[in-house]
């Protein structure tokens, strides 16, 4: 069974890429000095990883391949897949193997999951405090440089939507496109005469003003309201009126969560979750 | 001027590769499609990027390889290096060259400064908690997967110092390397009969009985204390009475880091200083 | 001056990646053993490319930095830019530099430029056939493996519209996707449900009913009409009267093009463009 | 059994990176999103590969690469190998396993099959038209950036012979060496002088007179006649008398190739078959 | 049974990475196109690896793996491990599997084993010559270039060790750095203030003032001591007295050795046993 | 003015290849942690490359490019090229710019120069040996892996000749080649069949007969007398009558060369120049 989150987005390709990369910068060119030095070669061994606080699980798919690059007969069975919530305690996976390899691959395997589960988690949390609305939750491009597809997937796990994967997928016009193009009439036309038909154009306001103008120019498929007050916010829903969607941005706090969500907007956005998340604890309990 | 910190490790091949692959991230296949339908090619624009919060800065060496990149005329001036301590609204670098570029650089060069200026703010809060003592603060091998060697940089810019990079330069021996080569004695024969001269030998210990062996022994250079009470500690410190490198690691809080290093311990290691450390906040003011 | 094409979406890292593996390719280990053994070291040369025949350009910029790849101080003059059309004989683009490094770079540089502006040309064909309506032509996921982003570009030269660089960037339903999610409505409320408010749906039709309930649903930004006859496509515009975007797919040629485009529908969508266009001939006139 | 012609040249390794390069083009950061949202995980799901008009085949082996790189437990049967001549309807290849990965590793397969049977396709003509006499058929260097291996394996699968692959494994001397080396005997001098036993050396003619010389120098091992009638062709054929291998050059065309081979040359070369074949049509038939 | 040496360190990942490259070097574009043209495809052949001479082996896994790269299916019995000493015509590895792939694998396999045989040979004859002593026998990072992990294991499968593996895992300090930091004091001042506690020092010395001062400052871990006599060295052993692991370094010969490691030093480091090893003669039988 | 040996082949792409593998190999991810610790960023320095010892050198432009990597600003003056004979004491080349760099790039600079200087003046000494014949040195295919490209450079550094680079450049049949294919007789015609008009055949032939049956073949350029003595050589030199060139292989040393190369035969061929050179001895002298 693949442990990976059923429903999240990530290209097959980038775990390998990732854990390559990963494994090489842990194991450099003496590798694992002190297992070679210390553990009799071919000792068998086993593991299980345990999350060692509650919170939402992402990485298991990722550690499994760390595992089975430094040893591609090692057992390992998954008690639970990404994107499962997990309490204190809970078994994520168990791992049966070559004992140096268990030991080598421990700690980028954690790396992986606490790192990816605590972006998981960190979604959910959002998700929940929203979860009386209609608003989703989703990411921004303000990742960690080199893991953007990793973090996006575990969003993904937690509940949360994806924004853009990069500055090619979609049209995010903002107050300096504006401004050089000419206004928001000028900058939406240009951008509609360029792009194809399979990319979205989202433009970014700061007024209900320039709402306002969108609305009137009638180019784009989202706004985004960039740090207004939930009562403005409220305001521009009305305004809107569901003629585009409309992303909340700026600052989202667990405690400005729920009142800007109940304003009626349909994603709130946030860079913290991916950028300032801090890792949720797992844990390796090795017997050889 | 270079705007590295200048008494960082770091191999000079990183940056590049970091920032390649951040910036193949972020531009996907097509580019920055906002800013080529918006932006007429050509346009000039300068820009100032700022920290928003106080803090320690590390990165600025990065970003600037990541405006270059895109635009090799870019003209940039480091108005301090990494390594400073700054107040909120200090401006860090300014940049003048071809807007387009600007504008596609902005997020990646972002993202580095504040993944790492938060790496090295954490750090230098644990340096000034533990000021008054001996002990230095210093990183582990817990870390965001494919960032260590620039978070390890980040970390010297905080004034913390470096444990491990890797599995391969230094031998540091756990509770399951103590287990199956039976016992501290044969586990720390085992190793110094491996390794060469320029390789260090740290045991972990759990109890002052652990400890004494160790002592006994007489192979190691360094002992790492885990999760042990600050009067455990102190009793530690005094049975070593210098003949070992002291570190003490599990858990060490904001809270917990004085009492600590007070014990007289020579290293306090924190895994939360590089992967659950929030970004600093800055950001970029451009004019086009 | 730059000689990209001032509108056209590539990432400006797409062409260094991919001149460096053309020249690898050709070079192989041993380099140019011919000019080596032939032509005296620090020999000087010029040279021009031209066109052959006519045609639109696409390439140049790419071709510079195949020569600049060889001799880093080469002299490059760009009589005009990626997307000009011109008629046979004219001069592209002029360079002067070290003679064996012209002779190495030589073959190429042809290709790229001789491959992309066969491409280019082939859509401003297609473009000047349907000028008359407001259709525009774009491409598809049938391109050479391997060159997606620099013949997508080329497109764009020529005058076309990019449809999605790959599978990631925005949603296609196709007929098995509709067959096991169980029907249009089924495939379209799960789509909606998972992608995010900047992923483009677009789905394929091959019957005016299964229009007519792509309609009903709602959710779908964009329409593929599946090997329609312009007839057919006549009263699927008709039906959709506004609602979505459409695209006529399937064997368009030359012959059918125009009649395609006067049914009304937003895109014809072509894959021999990319994948069945011959070379345009340039050639390079060297003077050494 | 291998899918690869038997008799053709093709490295091992060429085909994993061909193929891992053309997946990450396509699949991007996020992967194939469109069946990840639509196809439930875990069904199955089979598929027949089918020649849309006449032909012969290369990429077979590619495809089926492809095919594993995103299922790794698939099942494929081929119906027959690289180098086959088949009609319309023929059934290629079966192919059995995760439907998702069927769905995402489609178009990039068919690319291949596409790209590649439509230069043995083409090669295959050429070699018809002269089968009533002695000449072979042969590729040149103008070949697509980054596809010259697999290229020119399709060449041979269409039965064809592989000129040089690059610049480094034969001379072949031009029309600007020999000006800079000062004529025809101080050019094959110099070649032969720097030239290894294991490297060929063939020089390119535009006279009868230069061809003589050439006979006289006596240090070639073939001849390129440039775009020579067939007429003069056959008085070159005549004056060389066997001594060298003649390979006739410049713009042949399905009109011209049978008059030229008929003039006694050895090979007919051509840049047409890799520049500029159309992709021969070929589909996939998936049951979900 | 894995055929690496057990006790010799190594990245898993190194191997890997050496014969993807060393192959890629040797198929070239076409392949072994001797062998395709020759050898019936589907052809099955054996062969056994022998050495020709008496010495250490070292390599067997690595040619393994190029064994296994070209055929996965390969039967690989290793007679002996990385490590051993064998005589000359010791068989060393049989291997049974496709005719083409033994071929083409052949002399990429046989470079491997020579190479590093060669190396772990030299290093083994430094050993016995010192064997009489407490002296190691190490290497330093006088490597040929792009083979430093391969060439430190084979090393260790000669029975030395491990100097560091580059400019990042340990300092050595030496006269440039003592000049311009001030003096043997302020240097290692300088360096220990830096450096974590995993980072062993070391400092090269000419004279024996030089290394008392070091004795006094009291901060190195090691001292290299450069170009010395015996007789020196002997005096630098009585004055150091244990507090210092001594390193002899500087052309030390097979003449030389015993007289050196009689000085009662730790170490003796030698450059040529990796850069100016012969290669050991090994061969390949192969029967098909 | 370059440092290249004028009429030496090499890809210009392999040496910043090579040269950025070796720099990360060494610099790791730390960078080189003495020189960072003990030398005040931004002094300068100087430092001269003198041969130690006489011979041919090679590796000065590689040597000038990892210099240039660590301080793209440093300033090299080359007193003379690579392939020039020098005395002990000369100097190679003067450098001078960053004092870390320097330090830095010092040793890898140096593995470069003196492995392929040894190779070169290995090649040069035999060269000297049969100065009084026609016959020329070569290289083979037993090279150090990951390197080929550079030895053979560094072969024609020394005034030998260049055999194969690879398995793909020619065809060299072998006693296994001949005896699956049926004999002498049957594998040059498969070899012939399947060969390009650019595409030599050497085929190894043990005895007299089997020469005799090559010559009636007639179809190979290239004879390959595999651990003849002197006399059979010269046997065989007439009975080819310069009918083919003729390779004479298989445990060339300084002793035998001269009386091989008397018998006749075009090249000898050397394994052992490109595996088994000692480095030439160099080293550099640096004042900061």
């Amino acid at each position: 069974m693949s442990l990976l989150c059923p429903n999240a987005f990530l290209s097959p390709l980038a775990i390998d890429e990732a854990v390559t990369r990963a494994l090489a910068e842990d194991l450099g060119r003496a590798g694992d000095v002190t297992s070679i030095a210390t553990i009799p070669e071919g000792t068998r061994g086993s593991a299980v990883m345990k999350a060692r606080e509650a919170g939402v699980i992402a990485g298991l798919a990722v550690a499994e391949a760390v595992f089975r690059k430094l040893d591609p007969s090692v057992e390992i069975t998954g008690h639970l897949r990404d994107g499962a919530a997990v309490q204190a305690k809970t078994v994520l996976m168990s791992i049966s193997g070559d004992a140096r390899a268990l030991l080598s691959a421990e700690r980028t395997a954690l790396n992986f999951v606490g790192h990816l589960s605590g972006i998981a988690s960190a979604t959910a949390e959002f998700v929940r405090l929203v979860a009386h609305t209609k608003a989703r939750v989703c990411c921004t491009r303000k990742t960690t440089p080199g893991l953007r597809a990793l973090q996006k997937y575990a969003v993904r796990c937690g509940g949360g939507f994806n924004h853009r994967f990069g500055l090619d997928d979609a049209i995010l016009i903002k107050d300096n496109h504006i401004a050089v193009a000419g206004g928001v009439r000028a900058v939406l036309e240009r951008a509609k005469a360029a792009a194809g038909h399979l990319v979205k154009i989202e433009i970014e306001v700061d007024t209900l003003e320039q709402l306002k103008t969108v609305l009137e120019v009638g180019l784009a498929d989202a706004v985004l309201l960039d740090n207004m007050s939930p009562a403005t916010m409220k305001q521009a829903v009305a305004v809107v009126a569901g003629r585009l969607v409309i992303e909340a941005s700026g600052g989202i706090t667990h405690e400005s969560a729920a009142a800007i969500a109940e304003s009626g907007v349909d994603y709130l956005s946030s860079g913290a979750i991916t950028h300032s998340s801090a890792n949720l604890d797992v844990g390796l309990d090795i017997e050889i």
